[in-house]
Order: structure tokens, then C-alpha cells, then sequence
């Protein structure tokens, strides 16, 4: 190890170190190996390169900074309170406290300043990918002349952790392909995880690695200020390519006696050991959460620097507005998600009113539209373009060099897409959609999870929505998907039936500002749907509305969703009885309703068929009432390979093998 | 691309193109692309080094083929057909037709064979890697003096597709690390995808990229029938590390106007096209699934080298027993996956009986005596040992060159591990586990769900099961996700609530043999549970039994699982009614149970209350009876960051709570 280590830097990193440590300590939770081992890497970024503003938190030119190993958020939360963030030291005391504004992991909703919300390791480098990505497509779109309104990079810190799990190679092989020289990435590479040694399972060359994604790659001493510095400033200056730092280091530096151990990983040092540690580092042994004088003197410069860049860069994107008035409005309609007033008309326009059209192909017609209306649409879908029919005709590939278009072919990487459009999200200025088929929802939940807690707004389209996909069989034949969706906190799922539906399902999702939404779409086409005299298109946005009118209360409700309302509306035709039909196209919008609307639908003294392709999991409970006055029809077990009009048959979604089943239990 | 193409070879590959293309034809659906550039890797393959049995499927010796791009199945069915197993033209006349032994895409269960179920991309690869490491571990521990029973290897076949999943990135590092040279991989290399030309999204150097994983390159023509040959040839002598072939085909070759684009990837030819292909291969035009007689020839004369192969095999193996009893025994007896009878006693032996105790804590224990009673039993964490306490003491560590152990490393990487363990129940003799926290299962969920379709016998110790694991926060708590998997089809899903729950659990899940089980354990301590006096053993198994006995039928009954199960017995307490508690640690266990016992649990009269520390999705419909006279107390919102004690007052898991809002409900 080098001993070039400038005074100044050395004692803000070893701030960094016991802020963290402490931290973790009075909580007695964390981990205070990464923020100990990576304080020089965080002390000369924060120091003398990052482009930030604690006073301006939507700065569209800040330096964006991700903690993909973020069980280290110490070392965050330490380095947003130095900079001068509404992060007291009160907040770093409170580590892991209800409602702090220091949780465990970093949540992007909880503190300012925190830019992801990481944690499960990998996303946070997808995440910095889509970032990277969506920088360039607003520098690609609006990028004019002698000014760039968005000049800056992206950093992501990682750890061992991130660079095993599978979605960190599929985001980084991406970033490689579409050229992010604006991506960062600075890997801990302390030889230290959970279990042990890294050896334990892990000896790959992540150098060579990365450089067979495309990547740039700088080998650095971890703990070499000056070292870091020039890093930097190579990554930086690097074109063409994203930069990895493969920075070696010791994790737990500073600790004497746990430091380079997979002790210091995930547990508090201990009063001996703090104190052992203080000792070594020279450091005061009376005070806790201590910032020397100078230390603080040094982030007052660097804070002061970078008002001076802020206002500068304001200054110039004044001028640049003033020569550029519509690409800066532009900009900032897609910086505002703007959507046109007119997007359910739109929607709608020109959409086929008869039946025998799939839904994936009513979502085709619709994207186009939308994309139209609402500018910061962008996506694509993970090499399914020709099955789930999402690219956008009007628009471009986004490419290598060539990145103000709206399609962007993720590959076969569902993972990483989910994390992207989370990157992108977080980014600003954009709706991203991701498409695939929905059984491999499986492989991106980890990203929908987190769109969901953090409340992205991101659009996934899911299309080949049950076994009547045929004959791909059951590998690809999503039974418990739905469920799982809906057992979601804060995610929108929905189902739409017809044109109509679909068309109002894209709006009322593009609307959603809260947190993510589901489109779930069929392979087969759907039958026209005749709905009664009395129906509204906005009912379509309460999430459940009646289709088929009873003649006063009904005697039995018919609920169903997406290519299962025609057949409800078939079976009701089979029935003696004062039937309604209801269409069941968003059960979470329903929850949302009033309690009036809810009780006028379910109809509580009716006996309930629910008739939906798929686990009925959950249904029940949806629908209320109970379960001897219910019939659920569904499919509790795998799908099989055969033409879908057979499936039908033998899985028994046929008027017929309904109405007896009907017959049977309330005969 | 070479024109050495001896005419034998030549014509046998183009049987395989045509009954492919034309499997595909008659279905009109499915994949004739995949095995038209395949067909001379696959000729060869299988008519000079594959060695495998069509009399005896289950030859512990053989070869495994795996078919990671299973979308190419026809290619699979061709070679089985061809080489003699139970698989007629008739079958191959009706590829995806309901109950055809030649569904869309290859199912273990379905097809003589056919080793693994794929189709949902880089699966195959990472089953591939948990075979080769099956055979590694039962070499490790039973191959003794001159004779190795189990001496073949692992090929699989793979597209780009399969290789921009992260799943094959885990595993092929993984694989690197293990330095498993028994496997071999073979990449299509045609620079197509679905959605056109790997350009668009795909650029990495894909060899670079595997050497860094430390395994060894071949580079070559994939149409070349004598360096395809003599890529076997050096893939099967090379000695520690396993070996990729990137093979550079032409898609659909063989097809005049299709062939090189991805028109040819996932749809039939069409007439025009067969015509055309037939033509210019100088295939017959008037026969249809025609297998011409020099390659009949050729697949008998490999069938009758083959057998005599496997008669040299048996003689040495029947030789080597009488040498080895005493491991031949074992080695059967693993194979078998030969369980103890007193397991039950086993792992009930020696638990704590009083309370405080984590049920993680406790698995660790009762994994102890499993271990011994379960030879089969093989596994370990994502990186996460001293956290999931899942360690087997006794055993040592499986490592390159060291394969006798049981403690497998899998690394940060739950999405291969989830996939190699599915390779080791395929491979035969493994009962393999896998652990992680319970919110990561959302990274090995595509995993998951094959073990439950094909059947396999894994078990998951999925650990930090609630909100109670407490600081870690949001992203680490799981709600959704035991909802999640009570939706998949033939997963059981066990939350025991004590020391005798877990061991019971635990006796059950290793018996198991039809499909997979996960266990879902506390990271916190739990109370003593004490059980009405007519309670046996047994009782556990049923899925649900009463923890406390009303007298006479009750007026109310308290649900729970796991850690709410002290909790419900608290509520109990402090009910003026006449109340049973009811542990439903495995819903779908109890799901099984005779319509008798279930309504004797049930109690249909009665109100309900279901506790459980997670989404209450699902559970009105596993309890049965009205909403009106059902409780669910659960969290169906994202949980917090703080102390577990500060989140069981906020998120109302008390008893006082409980009570009120029974109060509130029911008064």
C-alpha cells in the first residue's frame, strides 16, 4: 500500500470511517467494514470531483451517486452530512431508528440526497446504468449548440456482492454496448464477503471481465489518494466506453484487529475494538461522531466550489434557454412528465371496435399513440420486439452514439430491464416500459419489487398472459404470476379485456405518478365486448365496473378479467338467473374505490362465479362474501403444451364446463 | 465456413434439420431455426462421443445432454428419435400436442431422455453446472481404486440468449471457481436473435468473457465436421477447467431464403421454404419426416457400439462392487436417496424445549441430524452462512479439486444457485438445499418454479422471514413473498413456529419426493409454544392442527404461522370466548388432508382470525367462510427500518392491538 496520503484527505476519510463506525455502533446494526474500507475512494470523489448541490436537489446537472453495496449507507449518510445535506448529526445517531431519515439501507424517499434505493446487491449498478442511459437520451434529444444542460456523470460504488449477482452482468454488458462513457463504477475489491475470503466462490478476473463487456478498466490501489484522484480524472476524461475502477482495498480499515476479516463486514465493531481503532487512527477517544475542524473547513471549500459551479451552470443555461426557448421547453415537459390533456382521446382514436384482435396488438396500436402524447415514454423490451409488438414505429433505435430515439433493445436481460427502467426513473424526465412475456416477470421481480417500494413510475407490458399462449407450454404459461403481482405492495396490475380497456388501462396508468403499473396482455385475440347502455368510459379507471346489467340486484355476479370476460358474458347468456357480468381489470383501483361503489359491484347477497385464466389465489378475498356462495374458476396447477382451442377444452374454460360446474355446486 | 463435410455426417445433420423443420410445419409453431445451425454439432455429438442408453435411461454413466435454447426441442427429438429411444415419427408428427411425449418445449417428465426441463433461457446452463458438480461430489466420495463408475460429462448446447441471462454469468462463474472439466458448453454462435442481429443489443466478446470465468476456449466453425470433432475431442481432455465451444453457425441453415435472419428463429418455413430447403439440400420433396437409410445406418451402428460400451461398463462396475461393497453400497444408497426411518426421531433429538430460541437457530441444528440421516443431503447459502446458520458442521467444503463434501459455496449468486441445485436433483442421488433470506427468493423465483414443474426434490431455507429481522429495512423484508410462492403450484411452503415444528417440517420436506419445499425461518427468538394435551407428533404433518383446544365447538378460532403462533396464543389469553388456535404452518399439506379433518380444523361456524407477519393475500380463501366473520391480521404494505420490538407496536403485532380490532370488527 502507498503512504501517499495527503493530510487533509486522511483525516476526512478517517471522519468518513468513524461516523459510519459509530453509526453502526449505537444501533448496534450495520456494517461498518465497506464504509471504512472505501472512505478514501468517498473522500476524494465528494472531495474534489463530484458535481453536487445540498441547496439544489433537483440540479439536472449533479453528478448522480449510487451505493449499489448499500448496507453501507453509513458511508452515504456520513458523506451527505459532511457536504452539507438536511442531514444533522441527530439523523446519524438515529441509524436505523423508526422513521429516521437513516434507514438501513438507503431509501430514496426517506433522505435527501440519496439518489437509489439499494441494498439487494446488483441493482444499484443497473440502476446507475439506466441513469447513464438516460442522461444520454436527454443530451441525445436536446443537446444543442455550445451548451450541454446535462453535463455530468454517474458514479456507483460496488462491492464483490454486486459484481456476483447475475443482474450486474447483464446491465454491464448492456452499458458496454451502448457506449455509457458517462458511467463510473468503482468496485471494492477487498477479497472479503459475508462467508469469508472471496475465494470461497469467487476468483473470476472482473477486470477482464468487464473488459469483455466493453468496458474501460483502471486497476488502482483503493487507500492511494493520489491514485484515486488520477482514476478519476481517467475515468472522466475516457470516451467511448464506461470506466470500471477496480480498486483494491482493506475492508474494515483502521479497525486493528478485525480489519481484512469478513468480521467487520455486518457487525459493530465493539466499545474495545472502536477504541482500539481510535487509537490507531489517532483519533480522539472522548468524543463520538466527532468532525475535526478541519475536516469540516474542508467540505465548507468544497461547498462553496461547487455554489460556484451551480450558479455558473445556472447562469449559462439561462443564456442557453434564451437561445434555445423551445428545445429548453422541451426538455423541461419531459423533466415534468408532462402528458397531453388529451390522452385518453388519443388512446382511443382509431382503435379496431370489432373483436378477434389480441391484446398485445390493441397495446401495439396504443403505445404509438402514447408515445405521441407523452414524451418521456421510453422502453422496449427484452428481445421479444416481434412477439410483444412494443418497439414505437415513429421513433429510433437508441444506440451507440445514437441516443435521442425512444426504443431501447435491452436483450435478453429482463433483470437488468427492470433495473433500468428504475435507473431511468430515478433519473427524471421519464415513463420507462419494459416488455416481455409475463411468465418471465419472474426473472425482473427483484426490480419490481424496489420500483414498487420506491415508488417508481414504471410501465411493465406483459404479454402472453396464460396457458392460451398454447403451445409453448408450460415452461412459458404463467399460472401463479397475477397473484403474485397483486400480493404487491403498491404495484397496479390490470387486464384488459378489449380495445377500450386497453386503451383506458395505458391511461390510467401513464397517469399513476405513485408507484409502478402492469399491463398483462394476451397472446390470442379477444372477442368484442357489448357493454350496457349505461356504461362511462371513466368506469373503466375504477378498476371494476358492471359490463352486463341485472335487472335490479343480481341474483349472481359474474366477475372476470382480460380474455376471460367474453366468456363470463357467455356464460351469463347460459344462465337462468338475474345475472351481472363485471369486468375485474385493476382488483387494486377497486380497493381504492369508495365503499358505496365497492358494495353496489360486489353485490354482497349474490352468489360469485370469478372466471380469470390463472392461479385463483387470493380471489376470494378480492371478491369478499363467502366461500360457499363462491365459485372460483381458474387454474391451480401447470398449463401443458397444445394448440390453445384445446386447452380450453381440457382446462375447462368452455361456457359449458362452467355452467355444470355451476350446476354442480349450488344444485 | 469450410466445406469439409463428410457425406455420412452431412446427411445425418440434415435428417436433423428436416424432421426438425418439419416438426415445426405440421405444428405450425415453434423453432426450426436452432436446429437447422445445430444440426452438424449435434451429428457429431451424438454419433461420436455422446454416450448414453436408449435401454437404460437411468446409466449412471452417461453422458448429460442438456438443451439450454430448449425453444429448439424439435432438435433434442430428432436425436432421441434417431438414436433409438421411445420417441416414434408418430411422436415427432405430434410435437405440442396435448400429451404428446414432444412438447413446445423439453420436459424431463415428459420425454424418455430428456434430462431437463428448459426453455426459460440460461437455465439450462446453470442445471448443467449443478449436474457436472453432482457427478464431482459422488466421484469425490465414491470413486475408489481403478475404476470410476460415474466417469462421462455434461454437454449443453446454448444460445446467445441463454447467455445474456445473468443466471448463466452466476453459474459460469461458479463453474470457473469449481473447475468442473467434466462439462462442456456449446455456444451457437449465429449472431441472431429474435429481434434480429445480436447487434442490436449484444456485442460483448463472449470468449474473453469465459476465460475470465477461467474456463477454456474453443473457437470454431460450427458447420466444420472435423473441428467440431476435434472440439469434442480437446474439450474432453482438458483438465481443470470446463470448456465453452463457440461455434459460429448460420441460423436455419440449409434454408435458401430464410436461413441468417430471424424469420428462421420461431416460426415454420412455410411450404414455399421447404420446398426450397429440401431442394437445395437435395432432399427427397416427396417425403415427409424422412430418415434416410445411410443415416439409419449410422445411428444403429452408434446404438451397437453404445450397448457394447455399456456392457464394459457393467461387467467393470460389477467387478469394482465385489472389490468395494462397501461403497458400492453407499453409492446406491445415495442414488436411491435412502432416508433413515428414525429421521422424525432423528432430528427431534436434542432441541431446546424452551423458548427465545430462533427458528434459523434451530434449523441449524435439526440440518445437523438431517445431514447424517440424508446422505443426499448436499447445499449451502448465497454468501450468507453465519446469517442463515446454514453450515453443515460435520461436513467440509466442496472446492476445485476437493469434491466429497456437502457444504457447497454458492456465492452472491441465489438465482444459479436456485438453478444448480434444480442440475443436482437431475442429475440423481442429491436432496439438495439452498438458502437465503426470504426477500431473495425473488432473485431464484425463475428457478423455483421449474423445481415445481419438473418436480424436483429441493428444499429452500429461506431465513429473516418478516419485518421482524428489523433494521435492515424495507428492501430486506419480505411481504409478498410467502403468497408468492402458496401460488405456485406444487411448492410446499412450511413456517414452523417452534423447535418441534421445525424438526417436524424439516422430516417433512425431506421426504418429499414430489417437488420441491421451502422452509421459511425466524431471524429473531421465539416463545415456547405449549399444546393441548391430546397434541401428537403426527399432528404437525397435517399442514394445521389445533395448538389449543376449545372446550366443545369454538366461537373463535386464531390462525397463524411461525412467529405469530405465540402471539395468537397471547390473543387467546386475553379473549373472553371459547377459542382454539389453530398452527397452519403448511397450507398446502393441509390442503391435502381429508374434507373431515380439514372442516374439524376449520370450524366453519365460527369467527376467524388469521395472524401471520406478512401480505394477508390468500388467506380468506385457505380459511374458507365469509369476510364478515374473518379477521386477517397481516401487513400489506412495505415494512420500516427499526428495532423488531419499535415494529410489532407500529405495525399492530401485539396482543393488545389484536384485541381491539377484534373489538372493533365484531362489537
Amino acid at each position: 500500500m502507498s503512504s501517499v496520503l495527503p493530510k487533509d484527505i486522511s483525516i476526512a476519510a478517517n471522519t468518513i470511517r468513524f461516523l459510519s463506525a459509530e453509526g453502526v455502533e449505537k444501533a448496534k446494526s450495520g456494517h461498518p467494514g465497506m464504509p471504512m474500507g472505501m472512505a478514501e475512494l468517498g473522500a476524494v470523489l465528494w472531495l474534489r470531483h463530484l458535481r453536487h448541490s445540498p441547496k439544489h436537489l433537483d440540479w439536472m446537472a449533479r453528478d448522480r451517486f449510487v451505493l449499489s453495496n448499500g448496507h453501507g449507507s453509513m458511508f452515504l449518510y456520513s458523506l451527505l452530512h459532511l457536504s452539507g445535506y438536511e442531514l444533522s448529526v441527530l439523523d446519524l445517531q438515529s441509524f436505523r431508528q423508526w422513521e429516521s431519515k437513516t434507514p438501513g439501507h438507503p431509501e430514496s424517499f426517506m433522505t435527501p440526497g440519496v439518489e437509489t434505493t439499494t441494498g439487494p446487491l446488483g441493482q444499484g449498478i443497473a440502476n446507475a446504468v439506466g441513469m447513464a442511459l438516460g442522461q444520454k437520451i436527454l443530451q441525445g434529444r436536446y443537446g444543442r449548440g455550445s451548451f450541454d444542460p446535462l453535463d455530468h456523470l454517474v458514479y456507483c460504488f460496488c462491492g464483490d456482492g454486486c459484481l456476483m449477482e447475475g443482474v450486474s452482468g447483464e446491465a454491464s454488458s448492456l452499458a458496454g454496448h451502448l457506449g455509457l462513457d458517462n458511467l463510473v463504477l468503482v468496485y471494492d475489491d477487498n477479497e472479503i464477503s459475508i462467508a469469508g475470503d472471496t475465494d470461497l466462490a469467487f476468483t473470476e478476473n472482473v477486470a477482464q471481465r468487464y473488459q469483455s463487456y466493453g468496458w474501460h478498466v483502471i486497476d488502482i490501489d483503493g487507500h492511494d489518494v493520489e491514485a484515486i484522484d488520477a482514476a478519476y480524472s481517467e475515468a472522466k476524461a475516457h470516451k467511448g466506453q464506461p470506466t470500471i475502477i477496480v480498486a483494491h482495498t482493506i475492508i474494515g480499515k483502521g479497525s486493528p484487529n478485525k480489519q481484512n476479516t469478513e468480521g467487520v463486514h455486518g457487525a459493530p465493531l465493539g466499545a474495545d475494538e472502536m477504541e482500539a481503532a481510535k487509537k490507531n487512527l489517532g483519533w480522539p477517544l472522548d468524543k463520538a461522531f466527532h468532525v475535526p475542524a478541519e475536516t469540516k473547513a474542508l467540505f465548507s471549500a468544497r461547498a462553496e466550489e461547487l455554489a460556484k459551479e451551480y450558479d455558473v451552470w445556472n447562469s449559462q443555461y439561462h443564456d442557453w434557454k434564451s437561445r434555445e426557448p423551445e428545445t429548453e421547453k422541451n426538455l423541461q415537459a419531459q423533466l415534468n412528465m408532462e402528458i397531453a390533456p388529451s390522452l385518453e382521446q388519443d388512446l382511443l382514436a382509431n382503435l379496431p371496435d370489432g373483436g378477434g384482435v389480441a391484446s398485445r396488438k390493441l397495446s401495439q396500436q396504443v403505445l404509438q399513440s402514447a408515445a405521441v402524447a407523452v414524451p418521456s415514454l421510453v422502453g422496449g423490451s427484452a428481445d421479444l420486439e416481434p412477439s410483444t409488438l412494443t418497439l414505437i414505429a415513429d421513433s429510433s433505435d437508441i444506440q451507440k452514439g445514437e441516443y435521442a430515439g425512444a426504443n431501447i433493445r435491452f436483450g435478453v436481460r429482463e433483470h437488468a430491464m427492470g433495473a433500468i427502467q428504475n435507473g431511468l426513473a430515478y433519473y427524471g424526465g421519464f415513463i420507462p416500459y419494459g416488455a416481455t412475456f409475463l411468465c418471465f416477470l419472474d426473472y425482473m421481480k427483484p426490480a419490481v419489487r424496489l420500483a414498487a417500494l420506491s415508488e417508481l413510475r414504471c410501465l411493465y407490458v406483459y404479454t402472453h398472459d396464460s396457458i392460451f399462449l398454447g403451445e409453448d407450454g408450460p415452461t412459458h404459461q404463467p399460472i401463479e404470476h397475477i397473484a403474485m403481482m397483486r400480493a404487491i405492495p403498491n404495484l397496479h396490475v390490470y387486464r384488459p379485456a378489449d380495445a377500450l380497456e386497453t386503451a383506458m388501462s395505458y391511461a390510467s396508468a401513464l397517469r399513476r405518478a405513485s408507484g409502478p403499473s402492469a399491463l398483462v396482455l394476451t397472446r390470442q385475440g379477444l372477442p368484442a365486448i357489448e357493454r350496457h347502455a349505461g356504461f362511462k368510459n371513466e368506469d373503466v379507471a375504477r378498476g371494476a365496473y358492471t359490463v352486463l346489467a341485472s335487472d335490479g340486484e343480481p341474483e349472481l355476479v359474474l366477475f372476470a378479467s382480460g380474455s376471460e370476460l367474453a366468456l363470463a358474458m357467455e356464460v351469463a347468456q347460459g344462465c337462468g338467473k338475474n345475472v351481472r357480468v363485471v369486468s375485474m381489470l385493476c382488483t387494486e383501483l377497486f380497493a381504492e374505490q369508495d365503499a358505496a361503489y365497492r358494495e353496489q359491484i360486489l353485490a354482497p347477497g349474490a352468489k360469485r362465479v370469478v372466471i380469470e385464466a390463472a392461479s385463483t389465489f387470493g380471489w376470494q378475498g378480492i371478491v369478499g362474501g363467502s366461500s360457499e356462495e363462491t365459485l372460483l374458476i381458474g387454474i391451480d396447477q401447470f398449463g401443458a403444451s397444445a394448440p390453445a382451442s384445446v386447452l380450453k377444452e381440457k382446462f375447462g374454460f368452455t361456457a359449458e364446463s362452467i355452467l355444470a360446474r355451476m350446476q354442480e355446486k349450488w344444485s
